[in-house]
């Protein structure tokens, strides 16, 4: 960690190598840069630098080496933990904003060429024009950048199908903490030639190097997407309905989401705006996407009813019903807000232990907190959920949150004896640093710090973040 | 490099872990697992160790890192780089061949767990008994094994579909160079808990770590896989008949593979085994996988031939067939041998550049021996071609080999002027070690070396491999 807090000199050098307009220095024009979506962070930042290109970009690494000033990677500011806003107050935000020059897409090689500044959706935008489809899809996408996307090596609800960020990503262009430029644009689908050091940046959270471009693999748009609502008894029946339908539909699942009944009456009482797709209640959801026709998806759900694996079912008949249908499922977390205090834990364990956790987990929070609401919700096909817990209705919120970090504790606790992980898709950031420290085993964060060291020798980039430092 | 040399004590060491019997000194006994399948390299080896478990290997390491002793990891030896036999004669050979336990599934995780030693066939086995699938597949499957799928990222011809072996685990266990033992053996489709540190291990080709175990991705079986095979005009129609069929198929191409008329005839000459598709000749065909049924496929098929995209096909009716059809496919290099000498190159270039890369190719290498024979076959889906050179009819044989640095130089040079790879999935090895030094950036070879420094300061692991030192 460096204490070297900015100079006028510094200040001096910025201004020369940007312009004045992009060294932004004015406490009240960096408050938006410092704030994050949860409001769990909150450090001041002495300058917010804007470049507009990779070899701006390298001229700020070289000097901040030097000077040993401390820079954190910011691109849309939508993450949920941390990662892109200051850790202490001397630290330098770099905004990747204004590298958000044109997207090239190739339509014989299915990939595209863009900057670490585009948004989610030009990214979508460009490759659709294309007629060619970019599957990666979040709540933020048209704010998240692409640079940050990468860096986290987001999730969302198309991992089933088209599997993570890491997954997407053919090359990258890094600019290292000393300013060096690494060119790993390329768009091959085979390449083995040394090490993959991509994977290193991705999921890095910006602290080995600050991703500038990427290129991207894109696919042939499917042909149909039908979205279903169905009713189910249990967890359990989820899993095995997964397994049915995956054989049924040729691997044609896109998306596969569980919501509790809990969450469903949370929606109803604070949305006027949701309709829901069954008019009856059932203790458990499935949300589905799948790649076939409305005839295939109701051939499907008639086998799977047969099967007694679900006990009702609506079919969204076109787009405007679709998203109908997918509206309550990406309002629940504001929902949650206004229901009061909810403890998050974004966990993912072995989809085979999906209902195993379920159960256990209600026992464990309820034990803590008699009568607290497990408002279970998130991606059941890639084991990842969403397991944010509501506080009981006439509890006071503050006395409520102050739970949080015992909760957490035995919901990971929980999580780890499935050999899950205690951050599914959101990262690690500054929230759970410690997190690392209690549960990585010693040798995976040796690995970490000396890879951060190899990379990063003046710990400068991204500093406190991701990897606990001895 | 260490020029450490096996001592009696050292035997003695190794003879009390594992017993006399897994510590071949033998030299009759040693030369099997010194010989690779191209004989490119031939070196002699004082003790081949057999080890039995993780534990064992671990002792092993932190022995051979004390005393300095060079470690060859080795499984089923069916590498085409070298990468699996020692570079100089001081270095021991590490068989993982007994550790082949029994493999694990989980149904509803769609995961597999094995060891290192278990062959590629018996993990498509131990998939296919629990009703699922695991797509890798190669020429070598009965004997290659799935430790060194991993250490090289083996490719195939499913990675259309999908993905590189890279793609297909979930996790690793991993003996490190001083014998510490990494456990990342997850099986989690998310987890973003700090730098995905398999990604190293994974195409490492053993420079950084011995992996012992693994966890793979299962897939549902595909309902049907349908072969064909087409007569096409050109390249170019290849690039664009893939983009048109992976749209028809809703992105359903398992296999997609460019075969030359020469390559053809090449098979016809020497084989009296081989039964072709189609009767009539055409300069280029291609051969594919799809999944879907033999009426889906023939629709599709009539299509392109409307699009004049091919210009005759036939549909394999039964397995039988499909097997006859890939049979011709599978055994060009073979044939290529008893055509003579050949120079082989296996690259990957932006699929977009196949067609121009072909023209470019042809008149690059026939510019250097005139009237060489470039046998041009592969996984065009990719991008990846076996661009083999057969030498011209007359000539001698050791003449025209005497030509393989210049021919490979000019192609490489050609490969790289696209963005493309001189190692689409073969890798590195001691074969092209002299290649990275000649076409990898300076900053990205610094960044491997630094790797392989943090990971083995020794250099004991498969040293003089994978990355040119200073």
């Amino acid at each position: 960690m460096t204490d070297k807090q900015l100079s006028q000199a510094d200040i001096n050098f910025f201004t020369a190598l940007l312009g004045e307009k992009y060294v932004i220095t004015n406490q009240s024009d960096v408050a938006p840069f410092t704030e994050e979506p949860r409001h769990l962070f909150k450090n001041t930042c002495p300058c917010v630098l804007k470049p507009q290109n990779t070899e701006q970009i390298s001229k700020i690494m070289d000097y901040a080496n030097k000077q040993k000033l401390a820079i954190v990677p910011q691109g849309g500011n939508t993450g949920l933990v941390g990662g892109q806003v200051p850790a202490h107050d001397n630290e330098i935000i770099l905004s990747l904003s204004r590298l958000n020059g044109d997207i090239e897409v190739s339509k014989s090689t299915q990939s595209l060429s863009c900057s670490s500044g585009n948004t989610l959706l030009q990214i979508q935008q460009a490759a659709a024009e294309a007629g060619l489809y970019f599957p990666l899809s979040l709540g933020s996408e048209g704010s998240c950048q692409i640079g940050g996307n990468i860096s986290t090596n987001a999730g969302g609800t198309g991992v089933l199908k088209y599997g993570n960020m890491r997954d997407l990503v053919l090359g990258l262009e890094v600019v290292l903490a000393d300013g060096e430029i690494w060119n790993g644009l390329r768009t091959l689908r085979k390449n083995n030639t040394g090490y993959d050091l991509k994977h290193l940046f991705i999921g890095g959270e910006g602290t080995l190097g600050i991703i500038t471009k990427a290129t991207l693999k894109l696919f042939t748009k499917p042909n149909h997407i039908t979205t279903a609502f169905c009713a189910i008894d249990c967890p359990q029946k989820a899993v095995d309905l997964l397994s049915m339908m995956q054989k049924l539909s040729n691997n044609q699942i896109h998306a596969f989401e569980l919501i509790s009944q809990v969450a469903i009456d949370l929606v109803a009482k604070h949305s006027q705006n949701s309709r829901f797709a069954l008019d009856e209640k059932s203790p458990w959801y499935i949300l589905l996407d799948m790649g076939t026709d409305i005839n295939g998806l109701t051939d499907i759900l008639e086998q799977a009813f047969n099967a007694e694996l679900i006990t009702n079912a609506a079919i969204a008949q076109n787009e405007t019903q679709a998203k109908e249908f997918w509206y309550p499922r990406h309002i629940i977390p504001e929902m949650q807000t206004m229901e009061g205090g909810s403890i998050k834990h974004d966990i993912s364990v072995p989809i085979a232990n999906i209902p195993d956790f379920i159960k256990s987990g209600t026992a464990i929070v309820q034990a803590i907190v008699p009568n607290c609401r497990p408002v279970t919700f998130g991606h059941i096909g890639d084991g990842n959920l969403h397991y944010n817990v509501s506080q009981p209705v006439n509890m006071d919120k503050q006395e409520y949150l102050s739970y949080w970090a015992e909760m957490n504790a035995a919901v990971n606790q929980l999580v780890m004896s499935y050999d899950g992980s205690f951050s599914a898709e959101h990262g690690i950031g500054q929230l759970k640093v410690q997190t690392m420290s209690d549960y990585k085993s010693k040798i995976e964060l040796k690995m970490m710090r000396q890879i951060k060291q190899q990379f990063d020798p003046n710990n400068i980039l991204n500093p406190n973040k991701t990897v606990p430092l001895l």
